[in-house]
């Protein structure tokens, strides 16, 4: 928590006036700054369309000098979360709210979520699991009934009191999660073994109260799926709650290429009322660690605290087994602070809402309807294709503004067509993620089947190389140590620190308060044989990973 | 409101002690109910789980006497509201939450959701607008700005006033719709007219403090899609509003079935913020009004209101021209009480979860492997057409059972296979919606291309059947009236009355309170030339449409 980036003053978010609480506001700096600055027009979209830019392109070779819009976001080796805002704010990613912590998911934002919706909906009901959907207001006295539960999230409810004008006899939690609620259907819908197991999903918002936000990673009010399990037995929601942290890994690393550590958190960091947490972790560009999605094994807990029962085989009532698992919008948070570089956002092609855009370049009036005639056969074969293609033919913007723009919103593919390329029939391709000329790729056939296939590949070349450039950063930046000293190094360089741990809640708490890291978690891919304890010294049968965290 | 149905004492909806509100209870009858068989279990699946039927078919011709379910259903004709509430618990349709008014949407009520969210879903970006995310927290403040908007919604709304432990300064409201953050954001997103139209989308839920509540048709918490835009003139924003009723209209018409009725409301019905809205009006089985879907012209009314303005191409500045529109989880009780009957729902193919149940018969062990294997041969089939099939082969279940269970789910049709039809390599379809030998079709051969193509060709039959039966019904409790006293006849048989209208809003109100009954819309069709006020004698322009509604 102590650990979280200081935010930028260069950041030009706006602030409202009406920001419900401005006395708990955790962006100092950066509120003053707002406030000082309030005139100043906040999204990139205004900027742009009020100052147009000179046209000052090439046509030869198609090597059109990039005229930047005004707002340059911010480098991000110098300040890294100046640059995650900068591309929030400059992608057209999100918005503050009104209400503090509060975000508004833009269109463009709001499409990757929509992606990842789509990969994991599809996943879910493979797995057996239905869609359904619960109130989200809470009877205050069922988040009571499970002890750790109401310890852990009593400090972030946000609490209804009146309705209807009238003060509530029983205050309403908006649901911070739906273990309770779930589990006061449950006891409802479960009589016998014939009814479990019983596997259902909702995609809903939910509210916590946070201290500290930060867009997409932390806020207010959040999107996510909540999956909730019943089982007739530990082994089967022990199974359940493995298979969907699988579903989740499988996910970061096929569709948004982020290669995630899974494993097992410590005690500590267990959800309020699980017996135990499995999770993704995700090394973002500045090797801080982000918990990207988690499947619980709440064991009997909640089962026990509201009388959760089914009569088994033999006739006898005994309490279900249960899992819940989430992935938020968090996740989006991820994409962008793991692939983004100094030009903005990278998408892996496979969450793109935009995965080729085809930017027409023209110098002469007689030139015009030629390249957008080629431009737009372009568009329909690729659209054909099953390709999310987008052409720029606005005259209101040069290519050269055109082309940081699309690279700001991390379009994976742009595809150049002059008056050359039309002549002899071919276009020029340019890689996001690899700048300048070793990224481009001149004459490629406009031939349909030709075309098709080269796109086609170079998307899956795309994500292939996000995903292996991600891993080498992670696997540089993950050192093994073997006593406390080593880890208190490696912490203070940023890393993350792996090494033997067997050693008890208090001494992990200390580690964080000396050193700002946690155990992300004890990873499922262990060395071999019996190893001594970073801390104690003590035998210890699996190494931990310890990092600075969102 | 007053003309709401009794809910009946029949139902076993369950409640549960933590209602957060006993005292303002709108269903006393059934709660007292309630209260009195809390040990009733609530729900049709674990009835039927541990009452298990005796099985009594024949097998000749497949014809299965059925087996009764315990807790049949009311009869439509003797309680519609009791019936209503039936088929929801029976169909699993949905449940009551443990907040009053709440409602849990159970899955195959969500699916039936999640099938008008596909269609509209496609329809909506077909049309121009993005999907997105704004925050459900509203500064109490911002609910003022507007005056008739707070005037229709401060006695409905919910106030978060507590969070994270502390009193806020500001009370926020729980989201009821979002024209005022929408108002509040679109501000900071349009300067120039070039940034113009504006046109967004959101599904999401809506919380409204309602006083009588039932499910699907008026809960406390429910979902929607909520559509906001923003234009530079009145004509555009005009266009808008219309084409959003007409998706609507030809969503009710091609994929639900329900011949609604499209026109404006009176003035006093008009949305509270709105200029003019316009209305999709369905009749439902008991012949009472339901609004289904409305779309809003907002005029400059939040744009004033909030400051909601942009730069004309001659540079002056002026108020945006906005619309809103909206459909709710509510289509789904229209749906239900549109073409439900005495056995159960009634689903339209295009919207129904499965389109097609398959129930395998045998009596003797031998026969169970041969009919297994045609009933899985022929999911197969259906399932690679793209057609929504279940194959029922639970054994735990006699097949008058589960003919019983899936024509309460409202499947559209059924195939049975027993052992004669493997010999013949032919199977039975049963049309839900024609009940007896004359919805039988016997001898359909198993052939994959001509199975295809009668299931497919069954489907659009049934499709087309529930509309025009819906249309006749709706066509023959229409009457055309030209008197105040005719009105009241007519709307005292349960009917609705179509009359020439120009008498003033005091007079609208009066026929509201002595028949019940309110001016559902001023439809767009219209019969030609001037007519006498059926209240005044005065010309009028228009004939409107008079009900009870929902």
């Amino acid at each position: 928590m102590g650990s979280l980036t200081q935010p930028s003053s260069l950041t030009l978010f706006h602030t409202s006036p009406h920001s419900s609480i401005p006395s708990r506001s955790f962006f100092p700096r950066q509120q003053q700054h707002r406030r000082l600055c309030l005139t100043v027009k906040p999204l990139a979209s205004k900027t742009q369309n009020t100052t147009p830019q000179k046209p000052k392109e090439k046509s030869h070779n198609n090597e059109v000098q990039k005229s930047k819009p005004e707002g340059t976001i911010t480098p991000r080796s110098q300040d890294f979360n100046a640059w995650y805002l900068d591309v929030i704010r400059d992608a057209q990613l999100a918005d503050y709210g009104p209400v503090r912590g509060t975000m508004v998911i833009r269109p463009y934002g709001y499409a990757i979520w929509e992606a990842i919706q789509d990969y994991l909906n599809v996943k879910f009901k493979e797995t057996g699991h239905s869609n359904m959907y619960f109130p989200q207001l809470i009877p205050y006295s069922f988040i009571e009934k499970e002890a750790s539960h109401v310890e852990g999230f009593s400090p972030e409810l946000a609490l209804v009191t009146i309705g209807g004008g009238k003060e509530l006899e029983e205050k309403l939690v908006v649901r911070p999660t739906s273990e309770t609620i779930v589990n006061h259907m449950f006891t409802q819908w479960i009589d016998s073994y014939r009814d479990l197991p019983l596997m259902i999903n909702q995609w809903v918002n939910v509210t916590r109260w946070e201290m500290r936000t930060k867009p997409f990673v932390r806020t207010l009010e959040f999107l996510w799926q909540e999956g909730h399990t019943a089982h007739a037995t530990p082994e089967e929601a022990e199974k359940e709650a493995l298979q969907m942290i699988d579903v989740y890994k499988k996910f970061a690393y096929e569709e948004t290429a982020i290669p995630v550590i899974v494993g097992r958190k410590s005690k500590a960091e267990t959800f309020a009322g699980a017996s135990r947490t499995y999770t993704i972790e995700a090394m973002m560009g500045d090797q801080k660690a982000l918990q990207a999605g988690t499947s619980h094994n709440l064991g009997q807990n909640f089962s026990r605290a509201f009388g959760t029962k089914f009569t088994d085989e033999n006739g006898q009532k005994q309490h279900v087994w249960q899992t819940s698992w989430a992935i938020s919008t968090r996740f989006v948070g991820g994409i962008i602070m793991t692939h983004g570089d100094d030009a903005g956002l990278m998408l892996p092609p496979k969450i793109a809402p935009v995965q080729v855009v085809i930017v027409p370049i023209w110098k002469k009036a007689e030139e015009k309807a030629n390249v957008l005639d080629a431009a737009l056969s372009v568009e329909k074969i690729l659209k054909t294709s099953g390709i999310k293609v987008k052409l720029d033919d606005s005259e209101q913007r040069t290519p050269g503004w055109k082309f940081n723009f699309w690279e700001m919103k991390g379009v994976p593919i742009r595809i150049e067509i002059g008056p050359r390329d039309v002549s002899s029939q071919t276009l020029v391709v340019s890689r996001r993620d690899v700048p300048g000329k070793q990224g481009k790729d001149f004459g490629i056939s406009m031939e349909p089947s030709i075309l098709e296939s080269y796109v086609k590949d170079k998307l899956e070349e795309i994500q292939a190389s996000l995903l292996e450039k991600a891993k080498a950063f992670r696997d540089s930046n993950i050192v093994d140590v073997t006593s406390y000293d080593e880890l208190k190094v490696v912490i203070s360089q940023g890393k993350w620190a792996r090494g033997p741990w067997s050693a008890s809640d208090s001494e992990e708490l200390r580690v964080k308060e000396e050193t700002g890291a946690t155990i992300r978690c004890f990873p499922f891919e262990q060395p071999q044989g019996m190893k001594a304890c970073l801390m104690t010294g003590n035998p210890a049968e699996e190494v931990a990973i310890f990092a600075k965290s969102y």
